[in-house]
């Protein structure tokens, strides 16, 4: 099966949060590749990357990257596919810069910026699999039981005791 | 043509940043329906209206707000359509508030977040745009050549008188 | 008892923080009961149950949640009872976010926030018993004791060994 | 008609704020006054205020302060009646000094914090209205009605020209 | 020896950062009393502490608290003696709340206010010797040579290996 | 008479707000001098006056500046006369930078921060005078007269025409 | 004569900001070239117009932008010459955005970040000047007169009238 | 072989932080000597050390400090020479304060700020390569090696085992 969703990465630190990425792709059973890649130390790479991604069967990129994190917004600039941008949790200034540098980008060129760190990291799975089912009907049937799934686990778990 | 795109927005003084988001998709070709509607003050019609938005042949939604802007999230919760938030500019604290309540989504429910304020409304219709193209291969012929034409204006503007 | 009180919290995880309300409404011999639910993966269960609870003998609900904190107002947005707001410490932003999602609420739908994590928990509950006790002079007096015992309680505590 | 709720604010400025609570007050019939005091420059009238409070009839305290905001909290400290503290919108820091003086309070002396500036005002007015109703059904109807007639005026509001 | 300086703080988990303060104080052969007070859970306490000060001798007086942290400007407002703040690191956003509730002062009622932690609170102490020493010709030796002792120190540390 | 207060500040733009010192000083009475001098365009300038002042007679100096604000801590270096630090409201961070910069000094080197921009001037006036009238009962009974005719003026003030 | 400064900005709107830029490298007598490039619009002609601006005699190259900033870092990320960035202040977040996307760079790959707004677009103008110093004793020369220029104005500045 | 650069740091305690700046150095081949040296304790000397540096063959001072980081913009007042400033990662703020402190510097006398702690001190290690190589075509060389090198294992790194 020939990978339908990116995950690129500034570097190897980030792969603890972006592995609920990972995670929540296989659950939709959806083919992915990650790359460690970065916009400021490859950035031929990067670009080549992004360049080439529709023609290899990618349909949407998601890029990680922490403090002034431009990996995402430099994927984006090179193609037309919907990049999706996690902001990693930066040692010193907690991710804000990560997320500032990320959802910040200037018109004409969006990042659909998730949350800091791992709830971040697994929305940006889920929001891919919400952007392949816009054309696959089978996906947005696993989305509607996964969310379903998810509603009744926190209604199972709901119930603490009381004082009354 | 019925409306693929919807735009919602917590208030009416939402209006002017969201022009902006109507003329891209316009530029598209993509029929668009504005809704004002709020979380908080008509919360069951946010509800409803999420929960129809895909029977009624919307595939992407649009929603903007400000202070303790929920109503992305809220939408969110109801549908499995991919959702994506603009936070607009608040008084006091210039959409740092629109922003966080946007963006800092709990694992499970995503919401795709572009900047603050007109930047941001006009990303948001060119992100509807790519979500569309992943099962449109004309859409995306019409991102590829927006990207060019938006390339080769910055170029044409590019000089400026130096001193030598 | 019926219980007069609900603590609503977005996960179990927030049950830590706000063991200090149950602790603080027990003192009061205020009924409540606690309950997991979370405005975006169940939102129907969080309209019915803000809908239903006036009915049910509640008085005040208590909501707590991090991050992208919309419970309260959520909950806000459905019932005419007064809504308390507890800011979560989260992760990334220290509760930031959650205090700026739940306190900047638009005008016509308020939340009456308090402190962030487990000080804003506790004050949560003295609150609520600040409101019941408009209605129920036995509170009242039990309010004005409580505070005469801290007061005592950090009188007796305020002198230390001083350098002379 | 004696005054059940009492607006106080640090300032004479802060009067343009606060008039949209007198307007809310008066729409739900609810009898206030009005006291310019200053925790820092008439610290005994505050005291005295707070402390008398309870004793003249007044149910809900409101306390509007920018800056350091220390008035609601120094009220809060004399009273175990309901404090509710409004954030002003400062000069240089655009009312997050206000709001963490006002909401950051330590475990034992709440104060129901709303949002900065005139949207916190107006809900200001809507919360004491809400507990009062705690025990005055009247008061409760009228607060559905309001929140209907608020549902209503959105939703009449809510239609916008569509592209198609 | 009368106390002619005043430690005051919040809680006494104030206690360590404050200790910094008391050792100046020591080595500068200044009286000091350290005394536990809260301005929302003592406030009678601490009027009367502040009003009753400069009759007992003290001449400068150092308040520590953390959050929305009022204890320096309630203490400020009941005496014309000088008031130095100390903003202790509070749990979730690190001081910063601390910081603007003692430093944003309204015009009229001035707090000397230092930095976050324990470099702050030493420095609470050498400017309460710098202020004393306005009369104090022999204090002000000190002072002279206490900045002269420390300008020494870090000379003398200041050499390491170099690579040349 | 011979100038006891020194007010320094970074560019005569600051002048406006650095006016509010001077008349507070005036008001009690305190000669003073004013300057203009640069931590960054005059260090030699800088060091000699606050090395000089206190054998010029100067008692305190109050330092104004904005952005990167090393006026007070640069005179503080060279001093050990008290120095009283005012953030100027800057153009990008609104006083955010100015104030971080004067207050957050290392230990060993205190600087007595007020407020940002005109209410810190003034306070830094006052602030001054409550310093010397350590050593002046004179100035000590002016700052009681100015505390109480600071409050009479609140109280005559305080009274709104209110809704009964 | 041929440029030695390269000055990139992102958008024509950013050439206000970046005349401070200009003037102070004529005032130096430095060459410069001014062009508009945008890292996301025109991601090629910035990497090509980076790679080869050594072999065009460029010597630092300075770049402008604002939001998400990526300007300055993509082009770091194309040469070994130095790049001066400098923050231009945006709408929303009024340049925190902009600075934090700028400075916060992954080791590596350094961008000289100065000051937000035209003070930092002239500081970048003196800053190139001092690199290009290094090997330019005539340039040195001239900042050392540029330097004792600026202090003989403010010297000359330095008085105001004094209240004695 | 005498020193080029100068790394200069306003604690002891920095030193682990600025162990990444020599590392660089070393590489480069690069003489550097290390001063422990405070604006505010030791001020004269860092006032000579700065005079004295270009006589002394120092072409760039790199200045690290935290908090009110005064540092480097007191040696930038005092030599023509480069300066770049490292923020120290602080205690309470996270090295917010000490990156404004250092970054926000006025026109006229310019910092080279690079990011908050090791990733800035490895960084301001290769600006000083970039600023020498200006004059130095083999140091130029170095850094293209040094470039590619850092290329090759990012690449040589970027592969992860995919999902498909």
């Amino acid at each position: 099966m020939k990978p339908v969703v990116s995950i690129v990465m500034g570097s190897r630190s980030d792969l603890p949060t972006m592995k609920a990425t990972g995670e929540v792709l296989k659950e939709f059973g959806l083919a992915y590749e990650i790359r460690i890649m970065s916009a400021h130390r490859t950035p031929e790479a990067v670009e080549e990357y992004a360049k080439s991604a529709k023609d290899r069967g990618i349909q949407v990129i998601i890029a990680a990257a922490g403090g002034a994190a431009h990996l995402a917004g430099v994927i984006a600039a090179s193609t037309t596919l919907p990049v999706i941008g996690v902001p990693i949790q930066s040692k010193a200034l907690n991710g804000l810069d990560s997320l500032l540098s990320i959802v910040q980008m200037p018109g004409g060129i969006p990042v659909a910026t998730v949350a800091i760190g791992s709830a971040g990291a697994k929305n940006a799975g889920i929001l891919a699999a919400q952007m392949i089912a816009l054309a696959d009907e089978a996906m947005a049937q696993k989305l509607v039981a996964y969310k379903q799934a998810m509603k009744e686990k926190v209604l199972a778990d709901s119930i603490v005791v009381d004082f009354e």
